[in-house]
């Protein structure tokens, strides 16, 4: 058995490894067009700040590790250009050599991923516009602040990477402006529709937030950015701009080889992570998973669901007999934090509730992170969203100082078990002792509300 | 309906509240011998230590403020001495008068709560001896403190609440010695059966911990302690003793009733929380309560239970119907930070789950709280107990200087579940940012050292 993993990065990898664990007689080949396999991209922000040395901290694994400890091969600066999962047959490209060739198959897992959204404004491609994707852009991004004299920053898209990317240039000792069509950093990505701490706290490191996007990007004679003109017909003047505006699945391979894309522009797969074409299944940020809430199919491009969906499609591609593994829906979490301040956040918020049909209402309460009077507690906003009547959990988006991500982790099991907020206020057994949590927890204490809030 | 709750401090209040609020109609009175109610006990240690002003910042609520608020009456410094479940009698004994008188009641919680036990060695009785467990103890250590020239304090047992003594007097620029059979700390009350990250913090504190017992106290001519001589044979002087060796529930009441005691020394009560007298129920740390892995009766002495079993046993108590409320059995979670190291543990130690008859087998892990090139990251141990075979999760202990205790809440609903090794490591969509957690959280990195150690 012959199989083919397309795509290096994270879930690649992942998925190869396990391929390879399930099926340790198959030949798992994994083809990846750069030049890099299994890239810290999260830490990538942190890197570009200057906290974590050179850029090989960012290299988690290399090629010639994975193969030796992994027993898979890999095929750097090879690009599968085209798939024909009937015939078993993939067209690479060795981008060195300009080479092409034939690959015949048995499974294909697809682990593409994503590329970061372009604006599409005028002068985007002035030098120092960058998105933040891979080891090529952080180091583009470093060698750009370490050799031009920049002094002020526009970061287009106050999502998490935005904010990372505001607040890693910010440890640089520049300037940043977000500028992001709500007015608020974590619109979208992070639900915290209940809290304003990390816009404040944005705000008191000097971070300016507008309610504006790039129309267009203005350059110097020597073609580098130096202003960046709104919608709001201002012109913001800067040495830099990071464009953070989201990401968009590569599903061009798998498309033009006729497989079915969902209602979010990813990949559709089955709860094996099997694509609609036969032989071909698809992992990361390139397919589209169920949510535990509601069971809708959505994109989530996060490491953990990377790697989760990853193991599934691979069990399943190197298994000879029926169904290995099966793809539990996701709680939907995600954590930030940046300028001190800490946001996790688990399945829905009370707008993606409603956006869904569900019948959901929203607890609020602002609590401490340890008894109140405890020297270094701080205050710590709970949204809990549940459902009218039943009460089931939805969703929680917890913003604090400390302790907000790890409490979106306790969440994690009870929102994908589908458990109610009387369990999470009456039963559950959560730690109290002052240097850490309060005698009732926050999560608790919300939820208790959300009980009363539920009417039942 | 007359309903009586005799005790006041923690589970006390919560039950009469929450009797009031299932029977509006109903007469609640709350019988407490001490002068106060609602006392935060579990901050003593840091108002000791100096860090939460004055004794006021220990007294959650007023017995004025309850009886407005909860609608119940409350009556200091009244000491139930009998009760009589048939005939639906309490006597009480009002100690500022000396009167005795006879109280008719319907139904009766017992929230009688533990004393810290003595050590019952020749000199205890010594000045300068202190239990911690009211107010009034946490007031006279402070008199001590601020009077006597005090230098070095013995603290004797090497629990929790030991422990954070040792600290609070190393706050206070004192000198303190650990006395504890195991030459550990934590050894019985948190099972860190497989980390050193708390001793070495003790030891790098100055706190030295002795695998020794007092054996008797010695005290100068004004009954002041002086020295505490070992079962080694050594003396150890000092100007202060904490006795922290443990707590035994207050059963004395009940028991002269006829009250049935559990196999730990406990009140017995069925998942109602009723003692097997007629019209009594139980509560709080007199009480014995299921824990989830393997359903056996433990005392569990600490407040989260607390609360939660005043609730079961107030709405059955308050309840004209069948059974209003069941007491679902405990995660058994604690924790504690001390010395800058948190410890938080849920469920059964491996020695605890080989006692319980379990066929368990441990995965530990030495891993990092954040991405382990993020500036703060640290060392965190886990250690995850799995029943053999199934991998069901029967505990967890987390040590750290960060995260361990939320990260015990975590598996909380997990091992409250039943949840298996496989589900957390596997399933569990666990957040990832680097400057709140690792790529594969520490828990599941030791979940999946569990599921290959389980062997399934
Ligand atoms: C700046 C930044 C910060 C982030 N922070 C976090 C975080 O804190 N927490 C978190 O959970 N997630 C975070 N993420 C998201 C996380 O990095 C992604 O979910 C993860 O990288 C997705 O992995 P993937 O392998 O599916 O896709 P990708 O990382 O996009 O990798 C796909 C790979 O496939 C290759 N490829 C594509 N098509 C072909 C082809 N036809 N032939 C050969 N090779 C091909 C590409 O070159 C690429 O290397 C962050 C992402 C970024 C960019
Ligand atoms: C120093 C210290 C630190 C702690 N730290 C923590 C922690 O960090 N986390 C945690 O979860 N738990 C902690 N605990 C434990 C927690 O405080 C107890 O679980 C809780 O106080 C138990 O409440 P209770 O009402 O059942 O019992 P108690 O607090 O013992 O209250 C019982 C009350 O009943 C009264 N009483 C008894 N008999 C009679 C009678 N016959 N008539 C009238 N009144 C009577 C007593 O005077 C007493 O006030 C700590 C305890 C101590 C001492």
């Amino acid at each position: 058995m012959r199989i083919a993993v397309v795509g290096g990065l994270a879930a690649g990898p992942a998925a190869a490894a396990e391929a390879k664990r399930q099926a340790p007689d198959a030949e798992v080949v994994m083809f990846e067009e750069g030049r890099h396999v299994s890239i810290g991209t999260c830490e990538i922000p942190y890197y570009i700040a200057g906290h974590l040395g050179g850029a090989d901290a960012l290299v988690v694994n290399t090629a010639e590790k994975l193969e030796r400890s992994r027993g898979f091969e890999v095929r750097l600066r090879e690009r599968v250009t085209a798939l024909d999962a009937r015939a078993g047959r993939l067209v690479v490209d060795a981008l060195d050599y300009g080479a092409q060739r034939e690959e015949r198959f048995d499974r294909v897992i697809l682990a593409t991923g994503a590329r970061a959204r372009r604006l599409g404004v005028p002068g985007e491609d002035a030098a120092g516009v960058f998105v933040i994707r891979d080891l090529e852009d952080a180091q583009a991004v470093r060698l750009w602040l370490e050799t031009e004299s920049v002094r002020h920053v526009v970061v287009a898209g106050g999502g998490y990477i935005g904010v990372e990317m505001a607040e890693a240039v910010r440890d640089r000792g520049l300037q940043a402006t977000i500028l992001d069509p709500s007015g608020r950093v974590l619109n979208n990505t992070v639900a915290c529709e209940a809290s304003d701490l990390m816009d404040r706290a944005v705000a008191a490191a000097g971070v300016a937030v507008r309610a504006e996007k790039p129309t267009e990007i203005l350059a110097d004679r020597a073609g580098r950015v130096r202003a960046v003109r709104t919608d709001a017909g201002e012109l913001v003047g800067c040495q830099m701009v990071v464009v953070s505006i989201g990401v968009e699945p590569r599903t061009e391979l798998a498309v033009a080889a006729g497989a079915r894309v969902g209602e979010m522009g990813g990949l559709a797969v089955d709860d094996r992570m099997k694509t609609s074409l036969a032989n071909v299944w698809a992992c990361g940020d390139v397919a589209e998973v169920p949510r535990a809430p509601d069971g809708r199919r959505v994109l989530w491009p996060l490491a953990p669901t990377g790697r989760r969906s990853a193991r599934v499609a691979a069990r399943n591609a190197a298994s000879r007999g029926g169904r290995a593994d099966t793809f539990r829906p996701i709680a939907g979490g995600v954590a930030v934090k940046a300028f001190g301040i800490e946001v996790g956040s688990v399945g829905l918020s009370l707008a993606q509730a409603a956006d869904a049909g569900l019948d959901a209402v929203a607890a609020d309460v602002r609590h401490w992170t340890r008894t109140a009077a405890f020297p270094g507690s701080c205050p710590i906003d709970v949204r809990l969203v549940v459902e009218r009547g039943a009460g089931r959990l939805l969703g929680g988006q917890i913003v604090s100082a400390e302790g907000a991500a790890l409490r979106a982790d306790v969440l994690v099991p009870l929102v994908q078990a589908g458990a109610t907020a009387r369990e999470l206020a009456e039963d559950l057994d959560l730690v109290y002792n002052p240097p850490v949590a309060p005698a009732v927890d926050p999560l608790k204490v919300a939820a208790s509300v959300a009980v009363r809030r539920a009417g039942r």
